[in-house]
């Protein structure tokens, strides 16, 4: 037997069915190669099924061994060959404050969020990837939980748990609410619904296929169901169970939740526990962060390994990147910056012109931004939950934006105070100096702007409409130079040592 | 003899011309009614020439006695009437946040800056006067020195002391520099230029039959002629005689400085001297105020009577209308939220759309905006220094802001926490609490908005199309309430009590 390095592993023993698996029994595996030794959790998958899955970090032969508490065991070995077309490894932090592939390809991050698009009908479901295979998103945040929440009237396809959910078909715009239990909730919170985890299996398997990093928000508050109240005993075993199904799979980012401080029942306590348990039970060391809605956790934390910041200030976002890497000495990816829409919410009524702003300002700032779309439509299909077409005018500037960054030599962009009205990237790497430089004026527009180029160096200067989407030849130039623009905002230019 | 309350009185004294009237003599005059008494300086116009002027703010009679240094005196009387149509008198600051005309008129002060259009050919100096008559200005910033700058490399049409200027005709984009002194300045500092002044006598008149404020700056730093860093002994010679010669006009509001903190040879002490003349030698106390480029002046001084502010950080201005009103518990003014054009400096290149979205977030935040307009053109008449034309698209949305200013109850709006993601405002006065209010969305397009009324109240609301300038019925509503929006950007709502 042959698999890819990186690619998922996966092996199953036959075990009891009676009881409950989840609780009682136990499933674990040690997987042993030249180069490394990793211990790592199985987990029930119905019907008698035990399963173990690993994800090799090496090229060569592999050999394993199953232990389980019901007296089976078994041994394998198998080859790892070389990573197939596509397949760069897991994402990790690099040089600081960007991200790389195991490989050491540069991750330049530009996500999107479906908070629950898995959980929708399975045409809509069909309709996401779709969008998603020809779109510019290598990152999705999504919930393992559904959603409640205006524009979330629907149930979930499936449940997390055996059992069955309260009547919400009661629910309107005018009598929603929050953070309520509706009645007739009645869910097994120690027996998972395996046709749940299973279709998250092939929704995180096709976002591996598109090259797509699933970041998984373990926890949210918008609940109705007690998901997010249960206890230490039961969030245990979820947590366990999610990490020791999903840790293998190379495209996992952890989010232990979005919006940790609305979860009114848990403590830091609580989340630091989470966050230990990450760490000791996901053998891979996959990305950490916590989502906020007004007080950002301390990323300072050890266990953290990058910002996943949601924009607090009305007017100021993506334009604090610079403040935020500073302030953490982490990679800051803004995965919340407000959504392109025009529901009633702030956070989802932002134009195309102010979301594609965002994005130049994060990415220019050696940050990483975030999408999301909430336009109101009749079917109240919403990418930012459900999934489905994207109607808005900024994905298509934000693959125009992605090829630029492509073309950024190192693993990205860092802001330098060059001038106070514009902002000025050059590469992280000290390594480029004086040999690439992009300049963005933002929602400004000027018409022409003076550079003072040094006089013993020929730069090439670009002219970049972000909007339009063109580059544009500005010619060859050294010392006091004038470069006329057109006089429109979301311009930029693009200088390269001639 | 009669003259309205709130007018300018004038009155001549002949005297000797030889020697330096400027340094060697005085005049000063004191006038009597039944309501006040006022000592005041007169000033030196020329050809043996020695005037006084004089605001009286009563009606009724007046006597007056003048004294010279030069033995001439001389008695007289006059009867005060009332005001005549647009003479509501000199404006000061109401209910603490807000101003007023002094016949208690509400005044909104919407102000745009033209640094020297006084000092351009009289072809433009009429343009704009015409300009500023179908404008919604109601208040000019303006220097009472020439200003060396980018796009000032003409002289002025007068120099405000006897001599002459070093030759700037060698100045271009390329070797132009500020804080420069060129070679070949002649002026005698202790010797007024007459004409200078009586030019700028006719322009603060004129204003006046305009119903606009006269903002004046005394000193700024974009000087090449030795008239920012004179001697203290300079300076105040030329305190004095500005204040003996403006202070009568009602509409003269005093700005110490423009960027106060590039004027690199004063100190703290310096301004704080020339407030105390202003506050010891001005009988009616102007407003006063002064101008900053990166360090706010200490506004809480308690001879300042309003914040007069330039926007610090590029993405924030007129948003920080309510905590600067906290912080120094006074009216703001935002003199400088940029300008809108195409300049390359990040001050002067907003869009049309920026600075009215500019002018309602401070508005409604109950501060005062100030307009400024920057577009490159080939023969360099910029507003914001040369005034003429105005080309930009945010003047006639101003005068629709002002529309709507002018039909709020009271002197003006305040800020409330209503929503996070909206700006609303309701009239300072508590009198009219629950009457109205406006909801501004700013950038963001809601398609529709939810408003939780008081069940026990109907509203008008009506939808505010600050961009279009358009305003349309939205039905009376009680309770919870849709309203249906463009989704557009730069809409508000406005609420009144039916």
């Amino acid at each position: 037997m042959t698999i890819e390095r990186y690619g998922l592993f996966e092996t199953c023993v036959k075990g009891p069915s009676e009881g409950n698996p989840f609780t009682e029994q136990s499933i674990s595996a040690v997987f042993k190669s030249k180069n490394e030794t990793i211990e790592t959790a199985g987990f029930y998958d119905g019907q008698g099924r035990y399963k173990v899955r690993f994800m090799p970090s090496f090229v060569g032969e592999y050999e394993y061994e199953i232990r389980t508490s019901f007296g089976a065991e078994e041994k394998g070995s198998f080859t790892v060959t070389e990573p197939g077309e596509g397949n760069h490894g897991p994402v990790h932090t690099a040089e600081q404050y960007h991200f790389a592939y195991a490989d050491g390809t540069p991750y330049y991050s530009l996500g999107t969020t479906c908070y629950v698009f898995w959980l929708q009908e399975d045409e809509i479901v069909e309709q996401t990837f779709e969008t998603l295979k020809n779109g510019p998103f290598n990152k999705i945040r999504f919930c393992v939980f559904p959603k409640h929440y205006i524009h979330n009237f629907k149930d979930p396809v499936t449940f997390p748990y055996e059992g069955h959910a309260g009547d919400r078909s009661w629910l309107n715009e005018e009598n929603f609410s929050y953070f309520m239990e509706v009645e007739g909730n009645d869910f097994d919170l120690t027996r998972f619904n395996l046709a749940h985890f299973q279709r998250l299996d092939r929704t995180i398997e096709r976002l591996m296929d598109l090259g797509i990093e699933a970041d998984i928000i373990v926890m949210h508050p918008y609940d109705c169901w007690g998901f997010s109240h249960m206890t230490r005993e039961q969030d245990d075993l979820y947590w366990k169970y999610v990490i020791a199904r999903y840790s293998a799979y190379r495209n996992v980012w952890w989010s232990l939740a979005n919006e940790y401080d609305l979860l009114f029942t848990k403590k830091l306590e609580d989340w630091e526990h989470y966050a230990e348990l990450l760490c000791r039970l996901d053998p891979y060391q996959h990305l950490r962060s916590v989502h906020h809605c007004r007080t950002p956790y301390d990323f300072t934390r050890p266990w953290i390994t990058h910002v996943s910041y949601q924009r607090i200030d009305l007017y100021k976002s993506a334009e604090l990147g610079t403040e935020l890497r500073e302030r953490y000495g982490k990679p800051v990816v803004f995965d919340e910056i407000a959504y392109e829409g025009n529901i009633d919410n702030g956070w989802g009524n932002i134009s195309g012109e102010e979301m594609t702003r965002r994005f130049w300002e994060a990415a220019l700032r050696g940050t990483y931004p975030g999408h999301g779309e909430t336009y109101a439509n009749e079917d109240d299909i919403l990418w930012w939950s459900h999934g489905g077409k994207l109607h808005g005018t900024s994905p298509e500037r934000i693959l125009f934006l992605k090829k630029i960054i492509e073309e950024t030599p190192g693993h990205g962009l860092k802001f330098i105070p060059e001038s106070w009205d514009a902002v000025t990237a050059v590469p992280e790497t000290v390594l480029y100096t004086g040999q690439y430089k992009i300049i963005y004026f933002s929602f400004m527009q000027p018409s022409f702007r003076i550079l003072d180029l040094p006089k013993d160096k020929q730069y090439r200067i670009e002219i970049i409409d972000t909007w339009n989407m063109t580059v544009t030849d500005g010619g060859t130039h050294s010392g006091w130079t004038k470069i006329q623009l057109p006089g429109r905002p979301y311009m930029a230019l693009r200088l390269t040592l001639a």
